[in-house]
């Protein structure tokens, strides 16, 4: 089989060194073009020694429609407010691409401009882009031109809350999402609030209130419990745990009216039913909960369920790696259903061990 | 003046070690006897040896009546169930005593049977025993002949949603409360969960329905309000992160009715003022949010607070060191006010830096 | 191609659990039987959850003739004096072995009774057992029935030096190895040495005379070097770490007479000419040094050297990952030119990214 | 009494805070100005939150003279060659100066001007400077105008080969210091090479040939012998380690000629001879080896030695608290002994228990 021609532009941050990792041992993916302005001219293994070997392509600053001649498919992983200016360059140029921004997140173009504070300039595209959560957009994702890949709190959120949106099980009022990341999820820069001496030994909220991908997983949860945007408001606060990379998601909601016999059994059979035939979404026998360790360096995302009967309050359990489902290798999953190849290529069997 | 002999039970854990550095650099007390079954015969700091040249008492087995004898004060830091046999004989041997289990936390005695699954052996001890959050019971730990030492999280909670409580401004069937503790937590043992490769890199919630802790801080929240044990039932999760030291709570709840005029600012004002007498408890100012890491190795717990105007959602932020304001610190502060002295002695100046 | 078979006896130590993720993703290896007295029954993905849909085999408590009869390889992850034990009857059975544990490593029986101090069961294996190193072995392990595999700092070790042992450059009576290992080298076991709180910002020397390394080390130094075991001692001092996996060796040597134009670049140089063929070993350009992050989870190993001119001192430098190159990927290698296949199946791009 | 005030120029830094922290918990010392250009017009305790309520003075841009007009001390955290200009101005102000720079800690100046690529201004005064390691230079330092507070790596490697050198037990030609420090020895600052994401899990040397530290070990292991400055030239490799604070220097040599009955104990009775009045010099007993862990946040240090007879090399070990003994806790013992202090003053207590 012919490999297909992926390029990168925005290649040199931590989801970019990610997806170099993922294109790199993918057998139908092969990375081209890695763009990176400031790199330009540097070999991609010289800025992570980690990829000697293994990745030692020389960084580029090509233009758009450079990438595109030759590329089948580019990922880009540019800042919002870049993304909205380069993605419909290379959409223009005939190829397909992969966004890591908010910029083809939503639906509701207000929702976005108020978020992200930005006058979208190609509003149009965001009814066509897909968000690239396969295991809700499968089909949509089959003929995508242009996939929006979610952000990391909004797929371990939405993976832990959809089964029971979609099935009217919960009050949409009542959505409370606690959620830490790694440092990983802060990028790759010189700042001194993620140096080691800084981070280490410490833990912390922040963005307490307002933080973008709140409205993000607002209007999934809203189009995932079949109503429109803006139908659902969430609260949401994310915390920073001093490791590299993980993201997990503690859910807690009320049950819906309907909902009479809610257990812990009842939570785990729903999800056991809704993600029986999902590669990547592990949903955890009994009691075993959620731990980010577990999917370190992997597409896979842990669930589990509790319901305390005191309070009458349901908590939902998910953790990925924020730079793996969350990020890059989750771009990778809806790049294998672009194609047309097996969804889980060149991804299921990487995990970090121990 | 003449030294305060402090005697501790149940001394080699790491609770037992924050009491030992905390009465080595106190000028008024000192430690006397330090009982460890397993240890007896071994000088304190050949167990540990960041103490040596610091504290280097030989471990005793001796008997409570022994310990006593010569002791002013005795803190037990011993399992539920060993403590409610052993304190009831130091008290009747006449000496004061700082207890570290849930045995005497608790007024309502078929509460705490429920909790810990044990029939109290002296349950006439419970209404004596003063629970020891000198912010809320300084009055009554002037005379205390027993403190029961909150526990941790209780600690992390009650700081947090007391001023709220006592005011009547939030909803009381509303709280949720979100936390998150270092790896001391769990104790000193050999204990493969706790072992270095299984704990770095690791987070992940845990007694996630049931943790004892959710009692004591139901009770609490109760009392504090105002109301009888029982009023009141919280929501809590804990988590584990990997850390050494620290703690975080963030809660969830929603304005009373009252409470009309709720903001953020109008938050920070109600601690603020709540707390503007208090040494220990630091007020974040504006949008500083609490972080385990400015108060490792301390007796100070930081609060501060944020209120999402689009879900009408409260939300509390506290952070302490599990084992100082959250144990060992605060039973020094305790025992401070027992013995007349000034609250913060010993404790003011006893911070980690970076 | 059919499936080449491999067991793992022992399988449930790190160890294991790298092998158990080296086959998972290998393409033409696949996992078989995994031996665990322990945990016989149950499955290898709910004692390790990370391998959750990726190998679910159940554990189980095969006799070496069982895992024998119907595996094409048997690798054993077996404590020194056990694998004695085993090893002899899986070779009767007819199956090819790999062994991780001392037993097999030695050329002088001698040296490893008294470095093992134990005696051995099946001294005439010795001869045959090939030392697993594939840079330096290669050829021999080509046909080879049973293979030891190398200690992780005699592999860390002897990649550095080799270059220069072999070419007389150095002075063999000079050589002092310091070197450091992450905590996973210590096995995966409920101790309390290796606790989070224990571990966590702790750095020390252990077994700092006498660790049984150093004699594996100078023998194959002798070796290498074209002479008899026991030519060579060296000096040698282990350290722990806080990182999960990984290994440093810093070496110091003096060079011999006959290096007379001893220089940085001329040390590079060497390296780079005795490894311009080996797929896994890194030779880093000028002052790029060795990290034990950029060799994370893979069989990769890194070496650089510089020359302290004013004491005329030689600092060669090495990383590898202790469970990669230094135990259970290097035993995939080892294994792939056992099988004939290429020697980088599998592995070339198995990276950890950040 | 009355209390001594003590400024810190350049106050912001790691030193810096950990200056501030002894200085705030010190029973006669106080801190007057912090002087930080950065952060002029900032309260302290706004930039380290952990100093809330301990330390919450505000930041200056005072000039050296205005600082000395009302401080009994000024301790200067300054870069070197930015030392060189101010310390002169303050002691020609009459006040006494700690210095942390490079700037005075040489005696011989071309090595001094060499090492740093600088040509010093006041070159008069490094006759004068008192090189601030009481253990070695106590009655220098009882009536020192200008103290050169020693660099950490040679703090820790003088106070484990002192013993040996001033007894000549040692070959003075075969000193190899492998020595590792945690993160903070980096300083405060943002830089991709510190962010947390670059620095966890990783180890590795650098500066590997001509670190600075070498000529300062090298000159002091010169005069402690009772040489002259460049007689001895020592090897040293800096590692750095996933840690925040600690050293650990692995020190290799060969015993003099004259030392015919080398052994363990041997060594072991020589430390704990020559030791025996210090109170931060720990000479642990037995073969328990030093560990950054138990000097954390302290002013001690550890020692122990080991000889291995098969190659006959001594080992000596030696821990400390990078920012503690090896810089800011260091200072307050020498400020204690130029002020006539008991050495022990405000220092013996500081410890961080677990």
């Amino acid at each position: 089989m012919n490999k297909i021609k992926v390029s990168i532009i925005g290649a040199t941050g931590y989801v970019g060194a990610e997806l170099v990792r993922g294109l790199s041992s993918h057998p139908v993916f092969e990375p081209l073009h890695l763009v990176s302005r400031t790199f330009a001219g540097q070999a991609y293994s010289g800025i992570y020694p980690v990829f000697r070997g293994v990745c030692d392509i020389e960084c580029s600053d090509m233009s758009p429609e450079e990438v595109a001649s030759d590329s089948d498919l580019v990922i880009t992983a540019l800042p919002h407010g870049v993304s909205s200016q380069t993605v419909p360059v290379l959409l223009e140029a005939g190829v397909k691409v992969i966004d890591h921004s908010g910029d083809f997140r939503y639906k509701d173009l207000a929702t976005y401009e108020k978020s992200y504070k930005l006058t979208h300039p190609h509003p149009e595209l965001l009814s066509e882009a897909v968000y690239g959560l396969p295991e809700f957009y499968r089909d949509e994702l089959k003929g995508a031109r242009l996939v929006a890949n979610p952000g990391c709190y909004p797929t371990c959120s939405l993976i832990a809350l959809a089964p029971f949106l979609k099935s009217g099980l919960i009050d949409k009022n009542s959505i409370i999402i606690d959620a830490t990341s790694g440092v990983s999820g802060a990028g790759r820069k010189a700042d001194l609030d993620y140096a080691f001496c800084e981070t280490d030994e410490s833990f912390k909220p922040y963005g307490v209130v307002g933080h973008r991908h709140t409205t993000e997983i607002s209007e999934q949860c809203s189009l995932l419990s079949g109503g429109m945007p803006g139908d659902i408001k969430v609260t949401f606060t994310p915390h920073l745990a001093p490791f590299k990379r993980g993201m997990l998601a503690t859910v807690y909601c009320r049950p819906s009216a309907e909902f009479a016999d809610v257990s812990a059994e009842k939570l785990h059979d729903i999800y056991d039913d809704y993600y029986k035939n999902e590669t990547f979404v592990r949903v955890l026998p009994g009691k075993t909960m959620p731990d980010v360790k577990a999917v370190n360096g992997s597409n896979f995302i842990e669930v589990n369920a509790a319901y305390d009967a005191d309070t009458g309050t349901v908590k939902l359990f998910s953790a990925q790696d924020n730079l793996g489902k969350g990020a890059a290798l989750q771009a990778i999953q809806a790049a294998n259903i672009m194609f047309g190849l097996d969804e889980t290529t060149g991804l299921k069997t990487m995990v970090r061990g121990i």
